[in-house]
């Protein structure tokens, strides 16, 4: 057995209780996974006092991010603060430091994912980010390993659970999109501020940090077409019925020639077809590559414990030393694609 | 750039024909993702006048095993022949002459795996098999890998094409099994003798390699409950379908407290829910986790590419040294479960 493997947890919302739940209460499954103890040695918060999902021992809670970069015990600090300023700032500190970093935070990745690549590269560190797109869904190691043989030819997913919430909801019930999105807010699946669920701004994010890995591009969400699902009438959804096709916010990546085509808009699905049957909050990513043909996969696309089990993989990943090979072999901090975006 | 990477193909069928394909047409995309060239250096065949899917050069064309044994040079021995005798010899031979093993052979690993996986530990070298299990689908990245987090609850399968091509047919068209089979024969899907596929045996292996990775237990097929498709009748498709349920064969790993089920057969499946959906001769495997809740993959479950794409994900794997770390953490060759198969 190795020493242990010493995580530093920055913020303790939603997904970092349910990460610090997952070390705290499985350290033997977890320990048998990894080939080591994987040891929560900080939690960093902004209020002490706050009561949490999970009971956190008041020794290893913080305030002081320079306590973590300065503990040479620390192998990885986990960003779930979310936000792109301070959290831009605390992971390249924590990359400098000579910390791992696994972040499930898509819109930091899609905005500041070059610079952020390469202080990893530079600092001979990694950054993992399986849980940025689609929560618990594998889809950043499907397309990193399992379709490593692949040209991917296009990749289109459902990847806004608040917005596919809304449209099941308008389209099983009839409702109205401020009905359906009033619905939504009081079960918890849409924010008080909803702007970037319903726009499609999340969607892009996610697309952009797809597009990375798949087609070796920095798509910043302002390249791509981008069109939310506010203006959707319930007119609009029962014609779409009376003809055999749903509305879902797909967001897509597609290679046509030497140029890639990247956009999110309410999209008509025909019914029967996999990403039509996917139903409230969840997401689903259908890839096309030129050997394996199409690949669909499906599942929780957010929630405490569907992110908590992809940010926990990515530990494991680090741990067992796999997540090295795989960030080297991706060169995510090059992205000279001959694809230009359309 | 570090030496290339010298890959064996014993077998030049339809997957080999495909692996061959890739390895000979993709060098450059390959070697960026492997990190080194991947250099085809020997085929191994019965009959070297055959003609075949692909033009593999005379030189690198041999029938005998010992030839590859010796080359000190190859790194990897992709086992492509089938069945479970000579297969078995020659890979733990290759094992044993301190080759690594990729293979597909879902019958080989669920009748000899133990012994297999322990010459591999015992010579210190790898087996990889994605491409054992439905095919291009990274089914076996995303249980040793994405979902490590969790205790995996259940799993169910769509994992024989030929079956569910054959019930797809009799669903659709209201074909008896007898007609719905020759169609599949004609057209492909189904062998002339096609009794592993359609009597479960097949989707039996399958379900077995998938128990050892989620469930550390070595189940034999002789273990499941087996039921295969040959006895349904029209009326019991169009009654399932007058109350909303559709016949698929379905592949099922169960924990019950500290039991394990194990099961394959006809099973009725809801209408809307997405293992109804799979028609055809694809695969599709839903996965519950106690953190990550059901996550659903689907694709093509067999054929000449989609299952030429798993080989060389692994050959990839390999290539850039991350197989090892999973192979090492899953410790296939230990199956001392706390679980009793029911």
């Amino acid at each position: 057995m190795q020493e242990p493997f010493s995580v530093a947890l920055l913020g303790c919302g939603t997904v970092g209780a349910g990460v610090a739940q997952l070390l705290m209460q499985q350290v033997d499954r977890l320990g048998n996974r990894a080939g080591r103890a994987l040891q929560l040695k900080h939690v960093l918060v902004r209020d002490p006092n706050k009561v949490r999902d999970v009971s956190i021992p008041h020794n290893i809670v913080t305030t002081d991010l320079n306590l973590i970069l300065r503990d040479s015990s620390v192998d990885v600090v986990v960003e779930l603060v979310g936000g792109t300023t301070w959290a831009r700032d605390a992971v390249i500190q924590s990359l400098k430091a000579g910390k791992h970093v696994v972040t499930a935070n898509k819109a930091l990745l899609a905005q500041h994912g070059t610079e952020i690549f390469r202080q990893a590269h530079e600092s001979n560190r990694i950054v993992a980010f399986e849980a940025s797109v689609a929560g618990g869904i594998p889809i950043i190691s499907a397309l990193t390993q399992g379709l490593a043989a692949n040209e991917i030819q296009s990749i289109q997913g459902i990847l806004n659970g608040t917005s596919n919430y809304i449209l099941t909801a308008m389209t099983e019930h009839g409702h109205d999109y401020q009905t359906a999105l009033k619905e939504a807010q009081q079960l918890g699946f849409a924010e008080s501020d909803p702007t970037l669920d319903v726009d499609g701004s999340d969607a892009a994010h996610k697309l952009a940090i797809l597009a990375r890995l798949a087609f070796r591009v920095d798509a910043a969400s302002d390249q791509m077409f981008l069109s939310g699902i506010q203006e959707l009438t319930p007119l609009d959804i029962r014609l779409a019925a009376e003809l055999g096709y749903v509305f879902k916010l797909i967001a897509e990546a597609r290679r046509i020639n030497q140029r890639l085509s990247l956009q999110v808009s309410p999209t008509l699905v025909r019914r029967g077809t996999p990403l039509a049957d996917i139903g409230g909050a969840n997401n689903a990513v259908q890839i096309r590559g030129d050997a394996v043909g199409d690949v669909f996969l499906s599942g929780a696309g957010a929630g405490m414990m569907p992110t908590a089990s992809a940010v926990v993989s990515d530990i494991i990943d680090l741990a067992v030393g796999r997540a090295q090979h795989t960030f080297d072999s991706m060169r995510m901090w090059d992205t000279d694609s001959t694809l230009s975006i359309a």
